[in-house]
């Protein structure tokens, strides 16, 4: 019985989450359900992306991954089942994909969308306001009882994308950007530490300070002290050791990382 | 195997949760244990009441739903355990069950209370202070394991009952409650749309603002927006769209909806 | 199929423990996974301590636990699963495991250590920050789908162990700590209940504040009082009853709390 994974702006107390689960095991009474996040930032289809273009690989192949962040609900946005390789996804048609769908060209792997235009696979009433609960749940759960995606929905080769930003090469380096803020207050950024790899004595410039070279692990350098590493996908990542970074340099989502590379 | 719900105040920081699974799954290895929400205010058994009253019809016939929300553990307070229609409740005897009775009658159906009063059924040491653990969920345990409710207690028929607001008609239409604010900021009322939704010009009078007239979902209004629609179990609800209703009014949960239908 | 609890600091934001749970499915698809809790506070070894002690023997034996605070990741702190009577632990060699192997001598019961140095059990990439994924979660996996401690590492005798306060002895009783505060703000110390319990005249003196006499339960006083009782667990316990003591009382983790048992 394959996985069904959540990502949710929904958070944790109003128990809208536990009606997803709900109506998935009334359908799919064997479902493995397993939450990825249920504190995306109200509407915040980037951070959504995000998290879930970073946990998704970990799951087994064959896992359904529900992401519902979703402030078109009620609207004329399409609800969506995509499949990416040996992943499947259900949620609405927002862009949320993009970051998993620019990489799923490298290597080429099968990319299918299906519009979900069959109300037989949905809850009998469906509501404006939560689609989660009345059309994506219950579609994940139909799924994962093997219905096939073209039995859900009817092909479409144009879902939403979203313009998101990339690092830039510039003269002496890089102009990258902070693309989430962890738990621990890291800042996870969206340059390839192979940019920089062969390059020791690179300089990050953030915030008004400067950061030299890159540590192995957070336990490399004294507690408090800021440093910059490889974070646990390959990407640039700064940190304070025993600390919260965000917090020390005032960092946002969005704020530039300029990466120097030359003598 | 049945589902077994859980909705408590808590909290996830202190592992209380993960105890109650640990000693369901000691005595239900194979039970399915689904959170609806353990962050319910301290003591607050009407946030609870309403939290599970919407979740529960939304999970599958023979569902047991534990809930602990239990400022009178260690007291007379009577643990009880229920049957309403084709769902299961156990927790203590405090009227966290009221809007779910009420309900029941429309249309009616099966009700049944059992005072939890066989200690085989429990932990071997109960304490004083977590019931939780130590008698709730080895009875919801049992329940799932296919233990009849005759078994577990001795039949009641007077558990306590909540005294709830309820929407009051006036000469222009209706005086309603908030009566949950969720994590969107979003103000739910206890107001059912039945009641306006022949007026389509019917006005919101809350925390000095008029909202005149219902949208059709939260997208269906400029951002920044308020608005006022039918949430997705049929009750009025004032939102901001893209934003949270209750900091932008300054609105808490028992505050007045004045709700004008005459021309 | 054993149970695989988890315990961290990863917060549930960021899609951390979605992963880990992803990476778990992948290699022991029937295992039942619970969390214990993902709040523990950033690098609070000894918060984490606490709460895997309090929480680990609800589980059913045979159950492994998976923990994960870990500001050692990536430097020479060594990766260790140990067995403490019918329990599996798996995770960094930090001492968080001190309060569970302190009790293991009462009554003695078999322990064992074995240092994780057999990269076949991991992922094949293994990060500097995220043990937890890369091989914390393979191991206990494995160990799910029974493989023996014996394969997955070395055996090793000395594992850390944390200085931790205990309660001192005094002329007029006892100095005991506060250990933890919960989510309702009940203040949890380290003196077990037995040294007070025949006087029931004791007194508490914590914050500037003396409290008399022990009661029953929360609700053996009315709403407001300062309380001391006994927790779940047979500790002396400060409570406010239906409110947050830490908040009236200003009082944090490390605070002292002075016992007086003499007339």
């Amino acid at each position: 019985m394959p996985v069904i994974t959540l990502t949710t702006d929904f958070g944790l107390r109003d128990g809208f989450v536990g009606v997803l689960k709900g109506v998935i095991l009334g359908i799919a009474p064997n479902a493995r359900i397993v939450d990825i996040s249920h504190a995306i930032a109200p509407q915040d289809i980037r951070g959504g992306a995000f998290v879930l273009w970073r946990a998704f690989p970990y799951f087994p192949k064959n896992s359904i991954h529900l992401y519902v962040v979703d402030p078109g609900v009620g609207t004329q946005r399409r609800p969506l089942a995509s499949r990416v390789g040996d992943h499947y996804f259900v949620g609405p048609d927002n862009g949320l994909l993009t970051p998993i769908l620019e990489d799923a060209g490298h290597p080429p792997g099968p990319v299918e969308f299906f519009n979900l235009d069959k109300p037989e696979f949905w809850l009998t009433n469906v509501s404006n306001t939560f689609h989660g609960r009345d059309l994506f749940a219950p579609v994940a759960a139909h799924l994962c009882n093997g219905v096939s995606l073209n039995a859900l929905g009817t092909r479409v080769t144009d879902p939403v994308r979203l313009e998101l930003p990339r690092p830039e090469k510039t003269s002496h380096g890089w102009r990258a950007h902070i693309v989430w803020i962890d738990t621990f207050g890291n800042l996870m950024t969206d340059l390839p530490a192979a940019a920089v790899s062969s390059r020791p004595a690179a300089r990050f410039r953030i915030c008004g300070r400067e950061i030299i070279g890159l540590v192995n692990s957070y336990g490399s350098a004294p507690a408090g002290d800021l440093v910059a590493l490889v974070d646990s996908q390959g990407f640039i990542e700064v940190a304070q050791v025993n600390g919260a970074a965000a917090e020390r340099l005032g960092a946002s989502v969005g704020d530039l990382v300029e990466v120097i590379l030359s003598e």
